[in-house]
């Protein structure tokens, strides 16, 4: 599938680099490649930026946000939650029209420091804000409740035997993020409605974030048993 | 233990009644007795009143929020969220104080219909809450994420191989209300933290909500695969 993938930080490279590696023609999105190119610093968690990334990934291209989603059939919001909004109306309406679009974002507000704060929640969720901003998306919400390693590698905790979490009004798109996600590796992808449940998902963040301090890493992922 | 319930719906019997088999000595609070037994009717949810679980369960005392806690070395808040402050109010700053509190409510507003909203969330919690009004009491924020059953009688689902968790200021409190629920079969009982960490647990109910309804069941629990 042709895949863009909207955000250059760790999200969007553990995203990148497994759909290439599963044969999908990948491009990353960014504002300004050639900015992006030059940009040699770690982002503040300390992972490697895009340019110290992309060498080891030759197949993955870098465009323009509207570049590199004008032909996609898929495109991922790799973003940090507090520019997602200005980063897909960079990418525009026209070119998310009709796409699948998989918003992986948390809407996250540091600016009072650790633990964040949600920017919205509860009556309404950053899915949702998207969608109805792009009504002509077809917007799932997922992978929003694990580390980005095992988004893409679930199989390298507990061989994988965790649960992930789709919402979308588009059952088709969902069907196809569902399809993504399983050939990740994952085997308990959970449907759970329309994109307003995209709330609950969000609103998990509070506990993970105190998850990752208690067991000190952020190799950990719920799993709903039943 | 000496232990009380204040509340007499769903979840105070599962608690009264699972600790009294357990051989703890188990009074439930309520505002009026004499109301508690004249009242037959099911609640909004078709649980049995406490009136018709009361003759199952012999050695359970009811009375009044003072009179129950009063003695109690553990008091429990099950009633439901919006009226937890009320009812903890009526039992007495005095009879909290230097008591260790299992809070298990939940901050649901369900003034619009379902789902329902959280009326505290994201920089303060119902746990928090209650902790701020009764300075003296131990506040232990704990089964607040899985169903009343699974709360008492977790080996009902998966042999018990689910998480709970407890967040609350006082080590020692921890302890105690840890040892309680792994009497009740639990194995893994996260400490979050402090009492701030009740947040992240109460902000777990939408996506809590939203399986019930995906799964058509409320026998399910969060497991923290790490």
């Amino acid at each position: 599938m042709k895949i863009a993938i909207v955000g250059t930080g760790m999200v969007g490279q553990a995203l990148a680099g497994r759909l290439a590696e599963l044969g999908h023609e990948v491009t990353v999105g960014t504002r300004d490649v050639a900015a992006t190119m030059v940009h040699t610093e770690p982002d503040g968690m300390g992972n490697p930026p895009f340019s110290a990334w992309a060498p080891a990934h030759p197949t993955v291209k870098l465009d323009t946000f509207a570049a590199a989603t004008a032909d996609a059939e898929l495109i991922v919001n790799a973003t940090s939650g507090n520019v997602s909004m200005a980063a897909l109306t960079a990418v525009g309406a026209d070119n998310l029209a009709g796409k699948v679009v998989l918003d992986i974002a948390n809407p996250l507000d540091f600016s009072n420091g650790f633990p964040p704060t949600l920017f919205v929640k509860d009556t309404d969720s950053l899915g949702e804000q998207i969608q109805a901003a792009f009504p002509q998306a077809k917007v799932v919400k997922a992978l929003n409740t694990l580390t980005a390693a095992l988004m893409v590698n679930p199989k390298l905790l507990a061989d994988g035997d965790h649960s992930v979490f789709v919402c979308g009004n588009d059952a088709e798109a969902k069907r196809t993020v569902t399809d993504l996600l399983e050939s990740f590796g994952h085997t308990d992808v959970i449907d759970l409605g329309d994109i307003t449940t995209a709330r609950g998902t969000e609103m998990v963040l509070p506990i993970w974030l105190r998850l990752m301090g208690t067991l000190n890493t952020p190799m950990f992922n719920f799993k709903i048993v039943r």
